[in-house]
């Protein structure tokens, strides 16, 4: 297997662009990615989304998204799973180069997700869910969160404020990005006292979906170095399931796709937890970082939230997460999320992170999940 | 980038399945795979879908059958190109295993179109087209070839019993598939004065939506000998795409992306036209079929009718096409189609077709098709 890197990377902002449809921004980020790499063309598109069809009225946007950016005539598919669509998509690419079938893969994440409002928005969101024994009974990814996080709490002991810095530390990273959606601060104090969205998970606990588009270009590790000066190396690529339905699982606080592929991605690459730099984790819920922490390793059984408490997270800490504001502040344009992640951690490495940069950053780790841990995506990147 | 091939096969007959849901006709074909390679689990799991989302408000398929079928725990996503989906998991499970980062991997084809009937049908499917363009303004993809078969008659100056054998055709081979949709016979004739769908696409001319699942087992070269006796080698595999709005292309009549998809799988196989003993070609309308074998070499401009009208198409012929009936005879799972061209070519080559057998076959070429031509997905696989 060769190896793969990354030598572009292209982002739109984060937000609500109602002016723009799901081409236009998809465009753009194909254009900014391409430019940042000096390519005219690439030899394939590999798009990941969630909800085209059900936000957008609109799927095979592979083949739309090449031919209104450009490219047309390309290999181009879309790759779905759920909300960690743009993993999915990122790990295509990688399989694609890696496999020397594709010289150079242009990976892009989309989400259009103000197409749809209020309850028709949920109903098409929540296609993600089990719809047999999930979504047809009325929940939302929000309401399981909610579960997962009152049993958390009953069973360690815990309330409101273990959480708190997760959201705290999303919103001082993504106050300094001018791509982020929400560029607030949350002040100590203001989270447990926030309007509830579903009890225990509040306003200030749940990351708002948001229309957006990221790319990156992948091309072989031999071709990398001869095309841009500091190319980002993909040293592990790993995916691993788990139930849809919660109903379904052992072990509620117990991430098993999440153990499994951070595993699997640390084999590859060599690496293990004293190795990473910054990890961008699935904040859509504090409970979910919290749970990916320990299921992850970084933190044992039911102590996954005193990373956060003990300030190690922010960018000056032990293990910097989410450091351009993650999905709480930088926003969730859902299917696109996966490749965010992949644009931050790429700009870290490169040391052009500007006002968000984590010193020395060598090795990051960027996670993405699909449903309450039921699809997750690992990747490692290194310069 | 090291060999591939398919070491087992599964599928559950094509029609209205209104008593099963989408993961349990998944798993029956995940099942019958597995039970033919003599496996009990694989590392990745491919879903090709291209209306779960629409039909049954159900996405994030992989997880969910992954589950379903005993498969938990394994890497998973789906893979959509519209009604290339199929074709587009099969090309993602072989990039997978040939990269040497999967071992094995089966690629299952899935779609249960049965769950929304009438208009609401209607509209479920046109996600695939352009929904700005298309979709919004009333077209369909039946619309879209009855402008396409109009054209080609007038320039060309046929009729419509320049089409009828290839469904005469089709059925001919359907009615000998325990699997397919509709085993009756089309009589010489019949096809002209068939009740029209969409002047000039009639019923005789238009493949039928079914519920349906697929899959195959892939796994490397090497290991593929020792697992099976007849291990069906993947010796090409390419993607090429063209515009969605039919509107947006210089030439109605050229199917670019079938042209360049064709001709990249065959550089890769090292093969040519005359090597192939068989096409399982994407018959979704006759105009397509007619259209797809002037594109991919087989006939000059104008003149593809021809090869069905001189009888060179039937399983004794030149080129056998859509040999267990093809969408037309078969019936067409939309998402699921990809992959029951490849399980039927997979039973050609290992001369295990049964009362559907071409003499003699080697080499196979399967293509599955996204919207009308918009995109392509080639296989060429070989004994």
């Amino acid at each position: 297997m060769r190896k793969a890197a990354i030598i572009g990377v292209g982002q739109t902002p984060v937000g609500e662009h109602w002016d723009a449809s799901i081409r236009m921004i998809a465009a753009d980020a194909v254009h900014a990615a391409l430019e940042d790499a000096g390519l005219k063309s690439v030899d394939a598109l590999y798009v990941g989304n969630a909800y085209g069809a059900s936000f957008s009225s609109q799927s095979q946007l592979g083949a739309l998204i090449a031919d209104y950016s450009g490219l047309g005539g390309v290999e181009t598919f879309t790759v779905e799973a759920g909300d960690a669509s743009g993993g999915a998509a990122l790990r295509t690419g990688y399989l694609a180069v890696a496999s020397g079938a594709v010289e150079t893969a242009l990976v892009l994440g989309v989400e259009k997700s103000t197409d749809t409002v209020s309850t028709a928005h949920t109903r098409a969101r929540n296609v993600s869910l089990d719809a047999d024994y999930e979504a047809v009974q009325g929940a939302t990814l929000t309401a399981l969160a909610a579960l997962v996080m009152r049993r958390y709490m009953h069973e360690y002991g815990v309330d409101l404020s273990a959480f708190e810095n997760f959201s705290i530390n999303a919103h001082a990273n993504g106050g300094k990005n001018a791509n982020a959606m929400y560029r607030n601060q949350i002040k100590p104090g203001a989270f447990a006292r926030a309007p509830m969205i579903s009890e225990p998970v509040s306003l200030f606990d749940s990351a708002p979906d948001a229309d957006g588009a990221a790319a990156v270009i992948i091309t072989s590790g031999e071709r990398a170095g001869d095309l841009v000066p500091r190319p980002v190396e993909i040293l592990g690529s790993a995916a691993a399931s788990d139930t849809l339905a919660l109903a379904e699982r052992a072990d509620l606080l117990d991430l098993s796709a999440v153990r499994a592929s951070v595993y699997r991605a640390f084999q590859q690459a060599g690496v293990t937890h004293r190795d990473i730099d910054l990890f961008e984790l699935h904040d859509a819920f504090t409970i979910l970082s919290a749970l990916t922490l320990e299921a992850a390793g970084f933190a044992e059984r039911g102590q996954g939230w005193k990373l956060a408490k003990d300030g190690q997270i922010g960018l000056a800490g032990e293990l910097p997460l989410c450091t351009f504001g993650g999905l709480k502040s930088r926003g969730n344009p859902v299917g696109a999320t996966g490749v965010y992640q992949a644009v931050e951690a790429a700009l870290q490495l490169r040391g052009a992170a500007g006002a968000n940069q984590v010193a020395d950053a060598r090795i990051a780790l960027i996670q993405n999940i699909g449903g309450f841990g039921s699809t997750a995506i690992t990747h490692i990147l290194s310069v």
